[in-house]
């Protein structure tokens, strides 16, 4: 299973911008069949400071999620409103690396 | 519910060091009867980077964890390998904000 942690950051007089496309990402990524966890989430200390936590099977589900209508639609116009580049980290669970280290 | 990002960057020649000492901090910390959720994982593309997503009740349970004699202990071992400081996010879910805003 792959982990993904998305961060973006938003230009603060652009969140109402913003809420009603995340809204739709959501809602569309959530009905993709290989989407296993789709949650977008708020920095407490930072209001234009987004952060998807997803779950997909493996990476090529990944970059098909990444070739939708939706994602190629609403990115984009998210994008447009960044103040700074958004960070994207594919992880892998600890304890899987772990074990394998003993191999 | 609160979620937490705890992003932590590692000198590579100190991987060895810290494995055994973030195994003790999950294994120690899962058994916390706060905690809801305690997961690791390790960047794909950069094996020092490890990040925690976390789930805790409430700000007041996180801060019992960061009192723990795990924590207190584990915590200053593993930073004293750090590459550069790490970065926690406390991060609330963007629906129920969404909601808010609409209040």
């Amino acid at each position: 299973m792959l982990t993904v942690i998305a961060q973006d950051f938003i230009k603060l007089e652009h969140l109402d911008d913003v809420l009603p496309l995340y809204a739709e990402l959501v809602r569309k990524t959530r009905e993709e069949p290989l989407c296993l966890s789709y949650n977008l989430h708020i920095d407490q200390r930072d209001p234009g400071h987004f952060v998807f936590i997803e779950t997909w099977p493996d990476k090529a589900a990944l970059d098909l999620h990444c070739q939708t209508e939706h994602f190629t639609s609403l990115v984009p116009k998210i994008d447009s409103y960044q103040r700074q580049p958004g960070i994207v980290s594919l992880l892998e669970a600890f304890t899987e690396t772990a074990s394998q280290d003993t191999h």
